[in-house]
Order: structure tokens, then sequence, then C-alpha cells
């Protein structure tokens, strides 16, 4: 269901009703604003922040407006409030807790990355079934015998996971998260993960957005 | 333009009026396809594709329809038939080299990360401009002085790069790769960058799918 039809028919404004697509923009409209925020501005506009994304300013304000008045005709969008009510909307005014599978160069390099902080998560473990890498340091992680995973996991009621294992193990890695209780999974392996209704998988292939820029090189 | 409007007006189906949606499902499409021809498989249906992606049958049949006819009715697609159609599509029925800029954690893993052969990519060269970095090994290769990034991808004629910088010297990097001739970046730094037309650029930001997800969460 488009976000025009929506609208059309007037139906009340749950976040349920809000589709995917327009959900997956607003942490991009979220990550501008920061951006605009730590270079000193104050106020902004759907034609600004458009041309910062790439995506059209009426698109800009048909999504926010899904979510409130957030701005007002002539005088544009304070950037440290939108901020603010973006952090709320996303459920990123709190941090999460963030469990990682996988201990190899991309596991440890996102274990390292100081990028979550502030954003609304925060790495809490990392996992590895290599009894060579279990007990060794990843930045400022021990690795956890991925053995104890869904307990652990379990325990610290988290809810958020990174998967970073090779392909042929993801989708058994997947089944243990969500019997520990994770809805939300970041799957690095590039595979399609079958998880129940209810928990979410978002993909980092950086394959797949390699081939979707060649399709226009020569 | 969506791609019921471009079938509707039936107008002649050129590259260029592809909408950049259906193009980026394309490598998704293609990388189910491996999957199951990796499994043994020979023979597919739209329905199958669909459930392992989470993308509707209807919506598959029109995206491919708008290459060509790939399938027959009842008897579905041939895997390895559709595979090497959308290898040809996407151009990734060659190599491309991939310039990597930034020898931190993220590009060495990118750098040693084995996902990319017969995928259509061969990671060529690494660079970074700390002096401690330049001249030591990542994986199979000696990191590269960044003061000579615009000439050394110049001459090799790469086209492909990923920026693995911190998100303050992105800017500057996505500059000097357009001056070297590269027209597809893929950035791995949490910033959008801006680029001639002509330049494509591609996101992975980890905070971006994260927060699209615990929207859903309470």
């Amino acid at each position: 269901m488009t976000p025009e039809r929506l609208s059309e028919v007037n139906q009340p404004m749950t976040e349920k009703m809000i589709p995917d697509i327009v959900v997956g923009r607003l942490p991009l409209y979220l990550r501008s604003l920061r951006q605009m925020a730590a270079e000193g501005r104050q106020v902004t506009s759907s034609q600004e922040l458009g041309e910062r994304l790439g995506i059209s300013a009426a698109q800009i304000r048909k999504d926010l407006s899904q979510f409130g008045e957030f701005g007002k005709q002539g005088t544009g969008y304070h950037i440290k409030f939108l901020e603010e009510k973006l952090q709320e909307i996303l459920h990123v005014n709190r941090d999460w807790d963030i469990a990682i599978v996988g201990a190899g160069d991309i596991g440890s390099a996102v274990a390292r990355y100081k990028g979550f902080s502030h954003q609304g998560f925060c790495v809490a473990m990392i996992f590895d079934n290599d009894p060579k890498k279990v007990g060794t340091e990843v930045g400022d992680f021990i690795v956890k015998d991925a053995a104890n995973m869904v307990e652990e996991i379990r325990a610290a009621g988290i809810q958020v996971a990174m998967i970073t294992v090779p392909a042929s193990e993801a989708q058994g890695v997947a089944n243990k998260l969500v019997e520990a209780g994770v809805r939300a999974i970041l799957n690095y392996a590039p595979v399609n993960l079958s998880v129940p209704s209810g928990v979410r998988v978002q993909y980092i292939d950086p394959v797949i957005h390699l081939q979707r820029m060649t399709y226009y090189l020569e």
C-alpha cells in the first residue's frame, strides 16, 4: 500500500499502517538532520533535505506528515526538534543492546565500529563457535562461546542481533537467535534468511549494491 | 515512474527507462537463483522466488518481463538460463576491478572478503593516507599511499570503488575518485555524498538498517 493511498482513504494513522518503505527513509532523514546539527545549523527545509538525499521535497513532506506536524509552511523544520521526534518514532531515544554472532573479519570490524554510539545502539556481546576465537579479545569484548548463545542472549533480554558468519551457517544462527528472543536481525551473510513473522531481517551485502550500479556502467 | 506505468504506455524497453527500484531487485533474484543452483535445482517459479525473498510473485514476473521473456507459463524459469541473463543485464558477466579507499577495520575486512569472486567483482587495490598503514599487508594486498590514488586508479581504468574512511574524510575521497574516473561508489562512511550526475553512489550503513527495524520493536 502506498502512502498516497493511505491518505486518500483517510484511515487513522496508527504506526502499524505506515508502509515499511516510508519507515526505511526516516533513518536517512535522521542522519541528514544530525549532520546539519553537527554543522551548527538550526533550521532546514524539505527542499534542502531532498537535495542532500536525492529524494523529492514532496516525498519528504508526505513521509513526515504521516507521523505528525513537524514543520510550518514557509519556516521549515527545526532541526533539533525533528531529530528528537524521529528518534522517538524509530525508538532510538534509548540504547538497544546488540549481540554479534561471528567473530571473523566483518564481525570484528563491526564490534569495533564506533558509529553506533548516540544512534540508539550498543554492542553488548560477540560470539563465535571456533575454539581458537572463543576467549580472545575483539575490541572491548571477549569472544563468547556460541554454544551458550541462546541462554546468554535470552538472559540479557537482547532483541537485536547481527549475523556475521559464513553463508552456510547463517540460517542455523538465525534459528537460535529467534529461539533466544531476538526480533531484529541484521544479516551480513549473503543469503536469504527464513524467520517467523514478527521477526525482522535486514541485509547488508556489498555485492547487491555493487550489481545495482554496474547495470549503469558500460 | 512505476513499472506499471511503463508497460501501460507501452514504451520501447530500453535500459534507460527501467526504474532503479526494479534494477535494485535484480541482484536479489540473481542471488536466490545462485543459491538454488548450488542446491542442485534446475527450475524455479516466480512463486518460489517470491517466498524466498518476501516479494510477490506478480512483482517478480513484472520486473523480469521488462527485460524479456525468460519463462513460460506453467513451466517456470530455467535457473541457469535466468541466472546468465541477469548477469548480462547487470553487466556482471565480467569482472569489475574495485579500488578500496581506507584500510581501517571495515576496509581491511572488505579487502579480505571472499564473497566477490564469481559475482562480477575483484578487489584490485587498497589505499590509505596513514603512513603507518601504507606499505603494510592487508589480505593479498599491500596498502598503497592515498596521495597517488587519482593517478593509480585512472591508470588502471578502475570504475568501481569503495569508501571505507571516517565520515569526515568521505566527501574528499569521493571527489578524488570522481576525478580518477570512478563512476560507481559504495560508501561505508555514514554520510551522504555529493557527486556529479553520471556517478552512482550506494550506501552501506548498519545504523540505517537497524533503525528501520527498531521502529517495530517496543
